[in-house]
């Protein structure tokens, strides 16, 4: 049964190159490991199957906590938005509503509105903001929740990282008395998002959005991006200030302490389950996934070496680590299947459990057992009474070394471009970032010229040189990749 | 700001008597206390606010709790369902068709086929259990998934009680090789239940629900009822059998040990949000709610008593008791607003704190606090060393006592009715148990007669005397109630 592969681990049989067919390994890996199941007939539409759905509880909880610690309060708004408040910002309507689902009644009657199906929920939240705020005494406001959201994508779907119901999107929106205050507030939501990736030993470059593809009712938003095992930049979140466009447009206004009445500022930021899409392409390897230590579903499992008339004490040797391991709080789990040991560990490395403890003949005798990391394949004997110190060594060192080769990863896809005359020395893969004057017109033309879409810039990073399309003084550095 | 009563309680005006007046009661007390938002213009559709969607997250988590303990796993099933899929159970699609938010586009075009909304996910996961099914060894499956479902409902909406958008439902689902193994998990499935409702102080009656009101593709199901304050019966959740109806509507075979194929057994059980709903309703009184301790978002409040002369030491003992109970993981909070004391008692009487601790002079001068329990009003001075121990003795007679007091009231409203001829000693309120032949015909004439709906038998409860309607001996005791 596919939901449970600790019952009859299979002989892998497989695998393909994660840099070479990333696309063909990363669609094998998640179903073989138990993730998720695409074979469900709504395009865009996936089972998360027990194994997948732990590993993604475990990594939204992160965010969760670091947003409770920061004063965000949970709460949960309806996914149906009546049509007329969904039109009220204008640029919002325009930017959504081709990917936007609409209800038009049951299976047996007709409605007498159209409703939508939230693809986020600025809407449906600042309509009821505009009934719950009076005076800014009564801001900031700092609300998340954590839902599904729908989106009709029409590029190519593709396995959690780009799907038509996001199952898991957690969404946070602020309400602030003054601009000042919201920008304060976009500078603490990249501090949260930076703490979140970082946890998740995930590298990133956080980058504005050029004004021609900023967030649809925005001022401006800040993107944090990785670049994928086949070069393409990806998105992994968003932080959005959204000024007083909203406020305008759903009439939030609070009376200030001088008695004005005046429009609210506002951001919000938001993440998807696409993060574990890409934590899982980034630090899996030819043998299949492996997971961070603080979001594996099973961080430890134990795997008998049985030999003839030694089974007993094997056995009962593994049960009284295995017992250790979890009332030390370890999430572990013991292999009794009747598979070979080959077999399991085939099984067990490709579902990217971190660590493993082989336990035989030799390990009994000598009141040890074997520890193997899943990263790097190295064994090494430890002693039963140093296990539980050794372990937790072993984990933050597994997660160190996720984290530096994500990180060299990364490096070696940035690549500075001065010149792009040559067709020949602009990269195919990763991303590139090229002098730029900051105008539009020479952003846009550099997207056309390098077959590359604009991801953003950094306002604080200054460019030497010159913008290689209008010849004037580049201001900053424009970074542009193929994205996912 | 309606999110943050903490910072600007307000003088509480109202409050409706919850037995006589008990619709207004309801709806004034969700309001005020913070725990929903009903004027989002979507018909059915709820804002949950902070304080009330923890004390939801606190609730459900007792269920996902035991859900786990007993090996259920967690997983997460498409909301969007292609009609073809859902039309595969006849007694199904008709049970649910009325009621199934359909999809036919976005907002700029139109889908080559319409997607139905979950409102229950039978026919989603049954789909992908074709595909994961094999051999009698797969089995067991017992998985649950915590998600919203829709539902156009036809009859009256309630905040909570009976909404169009479930924000929080918790379904589980499982597959047996055999109709023993079904049957076993049902009454396991039942234990869950009443350790559930039991950890809510809800007292419950079971009753098996009679054929003519089964659950749309089912064999049969046990539901938990309970009375509310109007006298009118509530379903809590249900527990259902599905034989074999919906694995032969999906063709879910396995092979057995003989090799043979064989339809599988399954069963699904639910509990949505209404549970909370109705313990609000239950505990609460006509200051306003009264929380068990165990789903209380806030267990303890700390209402400095200022003295002009001793704010110092009145606010230092505040903040030190404040941070003692959270070091020992209460949830705690501590009301430093400029309203008067007065007015903070009822404002966090209102909001259900099950226990409030006042500080002031007396109580700095004898190394003491008073404790005030919101159940009984009873006021006692405890000893600052004896704090800890005190308050877990409170909260478990707290408890205690909302259990004993919701348990009178659901065993004052069941009346035993053997002559149903005089229709004056027919109780209005409240459910009536009548003795039955067990015949559907009898069964439906007792609903007309009575004008309530019946809610089922108990098949273990022999009835003394003769069915009202045919006069043949009756064989089980038919409940029935006005109802939810």
């Amino acid at each position: 049964m596919s939901t449970k592969g600790s019952k009859e681990p299979k002989k892998i049989t497989f695998m393909k190159d994660k840099y070479n067919e990333f696309h063909e390994w990363y669609d094998e890996i998640l179903e073989k490991a138990d993730i998720i199941d695409k074979r469900y007939p709504v395009k865009g539409c996936l089972i998360w199957k027990p194994y997948g759905y732990k590993a993604l509880k475990l990594t939204m909880n992160i965010l969760k906590r670091l947003l409770e610690e920061t004063g965000h309060e949970e709460v949960y708004f309806p996914t149906l938005i009546p049509e007329e408040i969904f039109a009220l910002e204008k640029d919002f309507l325009e930017g959504f509503s081709g990917e936007t689902f609409v209800i038009e009644g049951t299976l047996s009657k007709r409605l007498d509105r159209k409703l939508l199906l939230r693809p986020t929920s600025e809407t449906v939240m600042y309509y009821m903001f505009k009934l719950w705020l009076k005076s800014y005494r009564d801001l900031p406001i700092k609300l998340y929740q954590h839902v599904n959201v729908f989106r009709y994508e029409t590029k190519h779907t593709r396995a959690i990282l780009r799907v038509r119901e996001i199952a898991s999107f957690i969404e946070a929106h602020t309400v602030h008395a003054t601009k000042e205050d919201a920008e304060k507030q976009i500078r603490e939501a990249i501090e949260i998002y930076k703490k979140f990736f970082d946890s998740l030993y995930i590298p990133y470059i956080i980058l504005r959005t050029p004004k021609w593809d900023t967030f649809a009712g925005a001022e401006y938003n800040y993107d944090f991006f990785t670049v994928m095992p086949d070069g393409r930049a990806i998105e992994l979140g968003s932080v959005i200030n959204l000024g007083q466009k909203f406020a305008k447009a759903f009439d939030i206004k609070v009376q200030m302490a001088d008695e004005s009445f005046q429009y609210v500022w506002q951001t919000c930021y938001g993440v998807s389950e696409r993060v574990i899409g890409v934590l899982l392409s980034i630090h899996g390897d030819n043998r299949g996934l492996i997971f961070p230590t603080n979001i594996a579903p099973i961080q430890i499992v134990i795997v008998p070496v049985i030999f003839k008339g030694k089974e007993e004490e094997i056995l009962s040797k593994c049960r009284s680590i295995y017992e250790k391991l979890k009332s030390e709080g370890f999430r572990v789990h013991i292999d009794l299947t009747d598979r070979s040991v080959g077999d399991k560990y085939y099984y067990w490395e490709m579902k990217g459990v971190p660590l493993r403890i082989d336990i035989g003949p030799k390990e009994v005798k000598q009141e040890a057992v074997t520890v193997a990391r899943r990263d790097t394949g190295e064994k090494i004997l430890v002693k039963d009474e140093e296990l539980v110190s050794k372990l937790k060594e072993l984990m933050e060192d597994i997660n160190r070394n996720l984290y530096e080769r994500a990180k060299k990863w990364l490096n070696s896809n940035i690549h500075t471009l001065i010149d792009i005359s040559d067709k020949s020395k602009i990269p195919e893969k990763g991303i590139v970032k090229v002098p730029w004057c900051g105008r539009d017109e020479c952003g846009l033309e550099l997207e056309r010229r390098l077959g590359k879409e604009a991801l953003g810039f950094n306002p604080e990073e200054k460019a030497h040189g010159k913008c290689p399309i209008c010849g004037e003084k580049a201001e900053t550095w424009l970074y542009l990749s193929k994205k996912y």
